[in-house]
């Protein structure tokens, strides 16, 4: 069942190295200043709604958009589909879409939460110089099902996984991304033409941020703390 | 409505410095080596399903689930909630619902993918020293809301982002995580008697790795190859 390249490939624990050390085969070790850094990626990873104009290098979109397809998928299925939306007609019906969504969900609120809502910046859709929209194929027969009797939405998951990974690989490079889900997933998938079993995951914001910060957008704003659990794991 | 301690923590992108200069509350800016840090980390990330007994240091699980629970979500609803399921008759009714939901994921292949599938490992159930159980907060009323009118999922893809968050950082700590879909979520929710808000996102097995490979293990026992797209990125 395996090929000699295939075994060449899949190394034992007992050869690893550092990170770092070069660019063999052999499995990483991280060490603590690796380790310190994904933390204070994870911490500084943010929402961005506030881009500079700059162009992105296409090339790095790509590599970003590689890095993405590495995300851990659910039978191996692969089901992300990458959408760069570069057409004005197209972005401003995204826009209008977006405005509609969130005049209505503003409706909801009321009293000073409607106030605070209609005050928040939550789309970066005017500035950010690369729009992605990220899909699911849910049509996919790639993996053969496997993991999806009991558990289907493992799909849509897996295509999470890797709008997660593309974002935490471009925050690594300085690059912002703003996750805009004030949309209707039908109406974006139709101005995009996709296939319509393409189902939209996340529609992505991507550029250099023109600040950053720290703290979550909605917590600076008053709209909502972080929660301090009394118990973060809950014991059985 | 920004405090100064708030204004503090919120610095421009001028004031940044090298990644791993100090731990000052500065954006960090991540060099070439950490970048390349973590593309080795999401290409050796893995599914495990091969684990050693050593047990875990409670503290670092707890720094891992803390690290996880800073993940992005959705108006900052921070809706996952972490279990770890300890109780060996609890464990045991978790694999027996494993089981079953196999045999019946089996009995839907035919001929050699039947013959294929009954010889993956599909769990590392028996030897993971820690089970993790993640559930979305489906009542959770953080967040009030926000982003999620007309993608109501995205609660959902709120956890699978800590999920994420958790795998990496533990792989960065040499540690391995498998993620197990074949299960039923309402019997995993019965068996750990969580609220019944709480629906199973993932059940995670962590522990150090028996052997650890580059290439997907659903690829190295010829399940599912990796998918060379002819075009990464579609453009619209």
């Amino acid at each position: 069942m395996r090929s000699p390249e295939d075994m060449a490939r899949s190394a034992r624990v007992s050869a690893s190295r550092p990170c770092g050390s070069g660019e063999s085969q052999a499995p990483p070790r991280f060490d603590d200043t690796f380790r310190r850094g994904l933390e204070r990626l994870v911490l500084w990873r943010r929402d961005v709604r506030r881009f500079r104009h700059d162009a992105l290098d296409p090339a790095l979109l790509e590599r970003l958009v590689g890095l993405a397809s590495r995300a851990p998928s659910v039978g191996n299925s692969q089901p992300w589909r990458f959408v760069e939306v570069a057409d004005v007609a197209r972005r401003t019906a995204v826009r209008r879409d977006f405005l509609a969504c969130n005049q209505a969900a503003l409706e909801k609120y009321e009293g000073e939460r409607s106030h605070l809502y209609a005050s928040l910046k939550l789309a970066g859709l005017d500035d950010a110089p690369v729009h992605l929209a990220v899909f699911v194929d849910r049509a996919t027969n790639v993996g053969h099902g496997l993991g999806r009797r009991t558990m289907p939405e493992t799909l849509e998951y897996s295509a999470v996984l890797a709008v997660h990974t593309f974002w935490l690989a471009a925050r690594a490079h300085g690059i912002g991304v703003g996750w805009v889900s004030i949309l209707d997933p039908a109406a974006v998938g139709a101005v995009l033409e996709v296939p319509p079993t393409w189902h939209l995951i996340a529609y992505l914001c991507v550029g250099y941020p023109a600040e950053e910060h720290l703290d979550a957008e909605l917590e600076r704003h008053g709209w909502q703390e972080r929660q301090d659990s009394p118990a973060l794991i809950v014991r059985r």
